[in-house]
C-alpha cells in the first residue's frame, strides 16, 4: 500500500516520457488533510540539485501538501535554468492541485548535469493529477515510478501503538548503485502531530537508519527524506511514539535498500561496540564499511580480520580512543580476532549467507553504532564503469 | 643501483625461505659510515606491526647502521610474541654486524596475524650478511627481495646540486595492492648531514610524495620510510638542498608505486587548485580520489564530471570552503565542467592513455594539492577477494 496506507493521502505513478524507456517515471503524493504538516531531511552534499534547493525552502515553514517525484533525470548541476525548471514544476503542480507552489515539494533522480524534458514533466504532472487515488494500487504505482536502478519497489506500512498509521516508499541504495542512485523516501502518517514534533521525529528516525546505510558518509546531490502528516486519523501521537514508529518504518526501508544494492552479493552489517561514544563507534564502523579491502574480502567469502582491524586503526585517536591490543572481531558469530590477534580459525566462519555480520568490540567503553553496506563485487565495477553521462 | 648508489653503503637480497615460493625475501642494508645518521617516518595506523614498534624506538635517537627487511610476513597483530621475534631479529643482525641491536631497524611486509618463521629469518640474516656488497647488483638484489605483489622493483638514483648522492628502493602501492601491500622505502645518501636535518628533510619529502599516493588516507599496519646518511662523500648538504633532492627521489619512487598498482588500468592524478588552503585542497583531492564511483568511471573511460563534483561536495564547508557553482573540472585537458555545470562535450576527452589527469578548480583561493590513485577495475576486485589469510 505504501504511502496510501494512512488516511488522507492520494498517490499516482505514471509514465510521463521522461525516461527514454516507457517505464513509469513520475510519482505524485497528495496530502488531503486536515493537517498539512511536513518535515524533510536533505543530503549533506554541498552540491545540491535544483529540486533539493527548492524543497529545502518550501518545507522550511513545516508545511506542504504535495510531493512530485521524477526519475529519468536528477536536475543537478544544471544552473539557474535547472532551478527555473524545478520552480516551474512546483508552480504547475500547485495550479493543477489548486494549492500554493510553496506547498509542493519536488524530488528528482537520474543523471547529473542534464536538463529535464519539461514538456514531458509538465504534461505528465497533469496525467498524474488525474490518476490520483487513495487505494493500494496507486501507492504501489508511485513506489514504482520513483525507481531507477532498483530491481524491486520498496514500501512499508506501520501502525503506531496508539493506532495511527505510517506508510512509506523508498528508492536507491545510497552510493552503491550506479549514477549515484539517489535515495528518495516519502513517509506519510495520519497521526495528529505538530510540525516541530514531525521534524524532530523524522531527524531522529533518519539518523539511525537511512544515515547508517552505506559507508561513504558521502550522499548524492539529491538525497531527500520527506514526512507528510494528514492528521486524518484524529489520533494524537506523542513525540516519542512517533519517533519510534518512524524509526521502525525507516529501518525496514533502509534494510530493503541495502538488500537491493545493485551488483552486491552480501549485505554487510558492521556493528561496533565498546566505544567511548556513539560518535567514536560510528567513525570506526564507517571506516571499516568504507574499506575496499574489507568489502572485497567479503565478496571473496574471506573473514579477513586483519583488514578489519587495519581499517579501524585508521581512525584518529582523538576521534575514537581505544587500545588496538584490546580489539575483538567476530564474523558471523565466530571470534576470529581476540585481543588484537588471531583467535578462532577463519575456516569456522560460514560466509555463504547473503547477510554478513561483522562485530568489532573496541573494549574502550559502553557505546555502540552500526552501519550497513555491501561487498565490492565484479558486478559493482561493471555497472559503475559502463558509459554513463 | 638503488641504495648502493651513494658511497658508504652495502646491500644484499637473498632467498631465506620465509616465502613459500623460492623467491628472494630478505634484504639487508648496511651503512658503513663515517656517519650513522638515520631518520624514519612510519604509518599513521594505530595498529602498528611489531617491526614498526621496534624501529620507531630504535631510530628515535637519530642513529642507525642497518636495516633488515623481510617479505613473506608482516608480523602484525602477533602480540608480544611477535614483538619478541622482531627484537630477536635485531639482536641477531646486530651481533652478525657487530653493532648494537638498537642500531638495527626492522621492516616486514606480508600477511597480517601470522608469526614469522624465525629459523628462516635468523638463518637468512647470516646469509644476507655474507652477501653484503657495495655494488649495483647487490642494490638491485635488495630491491627485489622486498617485493610482494610488485611486478617490478622500484629504484632511484639522484645527485644533489652539490654532488652528494641519494639512492633508494621502494615496494608496495599504498592500499591498492592485495594484502595491504605495505609501502616500504629505504633512502640512502652519502651527504654530510645532521640527524635533525635528515629528519625534517625526510618528513617534508614524504609529505608531498608518498603521503599523496592513493586515496584512502589509510595506511597499512607496516608502512615505513627510512633515510640513512653515511657522510662518505664528505660533501656537506644544507637542509633545503637535501629536502629538494629527497623530494625528487621520493616523487620518482612514489610515481613508480602508482604505476605498478596491481590490477589498475589507469594512473589517476587528481589536482585540486583554487582552494583556500593546502589542507582544503588535499581534503577535496582525497575525497575525489577515494570515490569508488569516480574510479569506476575512469576504468570505463568515462570522464564523469558529475561524480567528481559530487565527491568534492562531500567535503564539509568548514574543511574546504568553496562555492559549488564556481567549480571547474578538466579531464585530460578538456573542460567538461564549468561554473558547476556541463561545458565541453565529454566525447572530446581521450581517456585511453594510462595516465588520467583530473583537474578541479574550486575558485575559492590560491592553494593547491594533488593525490595519485588508480582506477577501480575488475582485476582489483579479483586480486583482493581471492582467499587470503
Amino acid at each position: 500500500m505504501s504511502v496510501t496506507f494512512p488516511e488522507g493521502f492520494l498517490a499516482a505513478g505514471i509514465a510521463a516520457g521522461i525516461k527514454k524507456s516507457a517505464a513509469a517515471d513520475l510519482a505524485l503524493v497528495l496530502n488531503e488533510g486536515p493537517l498539512d504538516v511536513a518535515a524533510a531531511v536533505f543530503t549533506s552534499n554541498r552540491v545540491q540539485a535544483a529540486p533539493v534547493q527548492w524543497s529545502r525552502q518550501a518545507v522550511a515553514d513545516g508545511r506542504a501538501r504535495a510531493v512530485i517525484l521524477n526519475s529519468g533525470g536528477a536536475n543537478a548541476c544544471t544552473g539557474p535554468e535547472g532551478f527555473a525548471d524545478t520552480h516551474r514544476t512546483a508552480e504547475h503542480v500547485g495550479a493543477l492541485l489548486e494549492i500554493s507552489a510553496q506547498d509542493v515539494l519536488v524530488c528528482s533522480t537520474g543523471l547529473i548535469g542534464e536538463r529535464l524534458p519539461m514538456d514531458a514533466v509538465l504534461g505528465g504532472a497533469m496525467s498524474a493529477r488525474d490518476a490520483l487515488d487513495p487505494g493500494a494500487d496507486a501507492g504501489a504505482d508511485a513506489s514504482r515510478a520513483i525507481m531507477t536502478t532498483d530491481t524491486v519497489p520498496k514500501t512499508v506500512e506501520v501502525t503506531t501503538p496508539s493506532g495511527a498509521r505510517i506508510g512509506g516508499m523508498a528508492k536507491g541504495a545510497g552510493m552503491l548503485a550506479p549514477q549515484l542512485a539517489t535515495m528518495l523516501v516519502v513517509l506519510t502518517t495520519d497521526a495528529v502531530v505538530t510540525a516541530d514534533v514531525a521534524d524532530s521525529a523524522l531527524r531522529e528516525a533518519t539518523r539511525t537508519t537511512f544515515d547508517r546505510v552505506d559507508s561513504d558518509a558521502c550522499m548524492s546531490t539529491n538525497d531527500t527524506v520527506i514526512l507528510l502528516a494528514s492528521g486524518a486519523s484524529g489520533i494524537e501521537v506523542g513525540a516519542a511514539e512517533l519517533a519510534e514508529s518512524l524509526r521502525e518504518a525507516s529501518a525496514a526501508l533502509a534494510r530493503m535498500l541495502v538488500a537491493d544494492a545493485e551488483g552486491a552479493s552480501h549485505d554487510v552489517h558492521v556493528v561496533v561496540t565498546g566505544a567511548t561514544s556513539e560518535h567514536a563507534a560510528l567513525a570506526v564502523a564507517r571506516e571499516i564499511a568504507r574499506s575496499n579491502l574489507v568489502k572485497a574480502a567479503v565478496f571473496g567469502n574471506d573473514p579477513n580480520w586483519g583488514r578489519i582491524v587495519s581499517a579501524a586503526g585508521c581512525v584518529p585517536e582523538e576521534v575514537a580512543p581505544f587500545d588496538p591490543d584490546a580489539m575483538s572481531v567476530h564474523v558471523n558469530g565466530v571470534q576470529v580476532c581476540r585481543e588484537g590477534g588471531a583467535h578462532e580459525d577463519r575456516s569456522l566462519v560460514d560466509m555463504t549467507p547473503r547477510e554478513t555480520l561483522v562485530e568489532v568490540d573496541l573494549g574502550a567503553g559502553e557505546a555502540d553504532a552500526d552501519i550497513w553496506t555491501n561487498d565490492l563485487t565484479h558486478d559493482y565495477v561493471e555497472e559503475n564503469s559502463a558509459y554513463s553521462s
